[in-house]
């Protein structure tokens, strides 16, 4: 397990900073966390798998906005209109026919309550924190800070082909239309992340600007591990839920 | 297990107001914590304990920048005056005589390093998700539903009175020195408690206002809550301790 505090002492070219990002990605992940280990050899009980999505929904839920406070803090009218993009591909047309919804969709398949999921109140407190420490990340640091908090998009083409395939695979309840929201993923998380690294790298031009991207990646990465910690920890083992979250068997 | 979320409905008496915020904390309040039953009884590892130490260092440190937020909502001079005594206990004469000193001296009389514990890069990141949303809180909502947060100290004299004698009792390495935050602790809470409660009580004017009280109040426990769901998960069974986070190994 590597120390990234000082991962950009002395200043790196660009390549050398895109490797520090990309082992930051390889170490800390979250296609590393147990819980996704547990997802994807087919462990997860019906219950931890709702639990997931309902928790994952406050995330999904949270991203347009995230989104919105990075445009709101760029003054390039390109960067802008290439950013909007990733509001359009979440919220869809009209608020309901894009990620969102697809990811509510997926939820609801699992036997949730649209309404419930949606209202969020059922989320562990623990997402509430980590998703609310992402928005103020974007709305409190840097631009550049914040384009390097999405940099976790580069990963994610490699945990959707880890994760959707043993979904069907192991889970005689989840089918291609449960799991309709990853079809779309890779492609734009690809266009997305290219953006953002290309951003990054060419801004980076000093070493405390590489440090600060190192250090918003492993920011990133701490929320979704987090999230999964969550998880497993209230719905791993009996006893753990924290009053007020989603027990599975008031809706089962 | 109560759903506080329609507690006001129909608008409470003052008194009917104080029960409900009482039984939040019966029901809600961290001393009803597994990792708190775990401590009292003598069961935490000491890696445990200087894990607790060394995260809860990253809350106490915060409280006076909470307090600060609060005093600048506050128009009131008479109301700043009583709610600035938070920060000098906090901070005391020079920064380091009050409070977050002494809990330093606690932490490091557990065997880490006072720097180690003042950079807080150990912490666990879930500890630093929950902290950041009590400042969030405080910096976004109402001067009303801020000081309605800090009402978990009407419990803090309940948990002091349960800690102290079970940690000195159970755990060798404790002493009474170690623990010298906590003798004045009990006195100021209460104190600021009782000036909390009077204030929100005389200002929960409507049912909305009071459900605010209660929402907030909430909020609060669920804060403590999530931050000993993440020591228990992470300390509480071998390979779980996030990416980054103290490992006891390293340091006992």
């Amino acid at each position: 397990m590597s120390d990234f505090r000082d991962a950009a002492r002395g200043g790196l070219s660009k390549s050398e900073l895109e490797a520090v990002l990309r082992q930051v990605g390889d170490e800390r992940y979250h296609n590393r966390h147990p819980f996704h280990y547990r997802m994807t050899s087919g462990a997860l009980s019906k219950a931890e798998m709702q639990a997931w999505a309902l928790n994952r929904y406050c995330y999904q839920a949270v991203i347009p906005r995230k989104d919105a406070t990075i445009l709101a803090h760029a003054e390039d009218p390109a960067f802008r209109a290439a950013w909007r993009k990733r509001i359009e591909d979440h919220d869809g047309e009209d608020g309901w026919s894009g990620g969102i919804a697809r990811w509510l969709h997926l939820a609801t398949s699992l036997g949730l309550d649209a309404e419930a999921v949606k209202s969020e109140r059922l989320a562990l407190p623990a997402t509430r924190f980590a998703v609310g420490a992402y928005l103020s990340f974007c709305t409190n640091r840097t631009l550049f800070e914040a384009v390097a908090s999405s940099l976790t998009e580069m990963f994610s083409p490699l945990i959707i082909g880890e994760r959707v395939p043993a979904m069907l695979a192991k889970y005689d309840y989840i089918t291609e239309d449960t799991l309709a929201y990853f079809n779309r993923r890779p492609e734009q998380a690809s266009r997305d992340a290219d953006f953002a690294l290309a951003y990054v790298l060419s801004h980076a031009d000093t070493a405390e600007r590489q440090q600060q991207a190192i250090d918003a990646l492993v920011f990133k990465c701490d929320i979704l591990w987090a999230m999964l910690d969550a998880l497993q920890h209230a719905y791993g083992a009996p006893g753990n839920i924290p009053p007020g979250a989603f027990r599975p068997e008031s809706v089962q």
